[in-house]
């Protein structure tokens, strides 16, 4: 499946971006005065092969969770039930990604790629049940994953991405739950970018200055035992996890595939960003980077793929969020190609 | 009219911010990882004087509408019609600001309080014509506008206001339009921050650097003939106009009579900010800077109001447009204290 996803990929169509910067300079404003906007909309109409591209609608965020072998290192002070307890959370809607959705109008769907805990899913909720494994194995001792386990991880991720194309979905948003993913995703971020631990890793939920810097250890013993080659990115995910990076690495590229625009949320779609641009190039033409999440590793592993975060609050809670504030802004740039006034068709004077 | 809404504008409730802050702690969430947002939220629940403060919505950006006397002095490339035709493509539904409005569902309402040019308002569009005079006068040569004026066009502003909170709306957005109001809104900052010309006068619409350096230099000129008193706001807003201005600052101060957020667009917003500042220090609280525009204005007047902006994509349209962009993130930073489970209700351990 992974072959034919991959071999899907195209480059952007430059003709098709091409046309979208020639309409801009028709368009009723300054040039250049919706600043970023702009060059995300040219972008978009290159991934789509056409000018303008379809509106990024509707929306759904697949929130993925895992669980972590390396909790039992002690990177952080919350008990992996959490995980667990939270994917029950998003299905009764009372998250944060779920308060966020319904401000935006996005849908919320919620996968189980690899939680360890029992899971209750409310009455009438709607899980994806698409568990690998209970949790990933601790990268400290050994592999997170066997290479089979990623790619069926990867799988899941392709299969919700590509379900939601089915369905007519115009934007996939990436989410995440998963109690220490943190630590996963700086160590697949270093890994990739060949970055130090200590400037990759940040303090996830808040946790305390022992607590940091146990965990920077902890991320580089990991890089130290696995020495990890970038050029094997399924060996990457497998040395460190976790099954949400896999399986977001898995959406991004059926995304790229289905030439459907991707919103990155934080530090852990970045890493799996990074995976999947490893193993595709030119899926990076269907990222978005919807913002820059407050954990360094974020901002190390978007400057590596070239993007600029649309929106730079501060967040660091993950679950979709960050791409959720971002989604309304991908959809007004687009719509600006779709909808406003040229200076010709509205009888407004040039300069 | 000035003087009552004045009066009713109140200091934050500190209770209110308290009972935000510690239900933001009671969340599922790590305390801290919605960034800006919680304050913003906190603030948010201070304006209104209850936790929580109810959601920003229905909102409605107020585009007004202006033209300037110091147009003559050759600031802009393009004719001052613009202004007008403009007006008509906003009336029309064909502008950036009414793509975005639709993006994200927001109303706009369309002010001529000042301009120049002949409108042709389309069949069965809604244009308040408050029009208090036909642009302002030349800042260069005397006063852009009477001190009657002034109020007059502050009135405009406050009733807008007025009417869409009494209709029910819960965000007010502000938008300009007129030719050339980059160069009274560089002036207005200067004079109620005490900056120079040049570190407040920026490109407008793109403007090259022959008309760049005229522009720094009318903006210098005019505040050396009127030497602005900062004490004297409505002084100020003579000196250099303009009515759009003059209308916004009082567009910003009944939102702040009535409690009600105000999401600030660019340079022509932060401009009124100041001048609404200056005649109710209150009113700040009730200012939400939407974005960053490009103009280095907004800049040194955002850090002199202390307030952040949530959007900084380099736009410098104005209309609206970067409000529009932020409104979302608003209703998404006070829908969390609505929306989202408690530790306790949603049965999630805490670390």
């Amino acid at each position: 499946m992974l072959s034919e996803i991959v071999a899907a990929i195209r480059p952007p169509d430059e003709l098709a971006m091409e046309r979208a910067r020639a309409l801009h300079a028709r368009l009723t404003k300054p040039a250049g005065s919706l600043g970023a906007l702009e060059e995300l909309s040219v972008r978009l109409a290159g991934l789509a092969g056409e000018c303008p591209p379809r509106l990024p609608e509707p929306a759904v965020v697949a929130v993925f969770a895992g669980d972590h072998g390396v909790h039992a290192q002690r990177v952080t002070p919350w008990p992996q039930e959490v995980t667990a307890q939270m994917v029950g959370n998003f299905l009764a809607g009372g998250a944060v990604v779920n308060a966020f959705a319904r401000q935006t109008g996005a849908m919320v769907t919620v996968v189980d790629v690899g939680v360890a805990s029992p899971l209750t899913v409310p009455e009438g909720a709607d899980l994806v049940a698409a568990n690998v494994r209970a949790g990933t194995r601790d990268m400290t001792v050994g592999p997170a994953l066997t290479r089979d386990e990623v790619l069926a991880a990867v799988e899941v991720g392709a299969r919700v991405a590509a379900d939601h194309v089915g369905n007519g979905v115009g934007a996939l948003l990436t989410g995440d739950m998963g109690i220490a993913n943190t630590t996963a995703a700086a160590a697949l971020i270093a890994a990739f970018t060949g970055t130090p631990a200590a400037e990759v890793t940040g303090r996830g939920t808040g946790v305390d200055d022992v607590t940091y810097a146990r965990k920077i250890d902890v991320v580089a013993t990991a890089l130290d035992r696995h020495r990890p080659d970038d050029t094997d990115p399924v060996g990457v995910l497998a040395a460190f996890g976790g099954l949400e990076h896999a399986a977001l690495a898995g959406y991004l590229l059926a995304g790229a595939a289905y030439r459907t625009p991707v919103i990155l949320d934080g530090v852990s779609a970045v890493a799996a960003a990074l995976a999947a641009v490893a193993i595709a190039p030119d899926s990076r033409h269907a990222l978005v980077a919807g913002h820059r999440s407050a954990e360094p590793g974020a901002t190390v592993g978007l400057r590596r793929l070239g993007l600029t975060p649309l929106i730079d609050l501060g967040l660091r809670l993950g679950e979709g969020t960050g791409a959720l504030l971002a989604w309304p802004v991908v959809g007004g740039a687009v719509r600006v190609l779709h909808e406003v006034a040229t200076f010709d068709s509205a009888g407004v004077s040039e300069k």
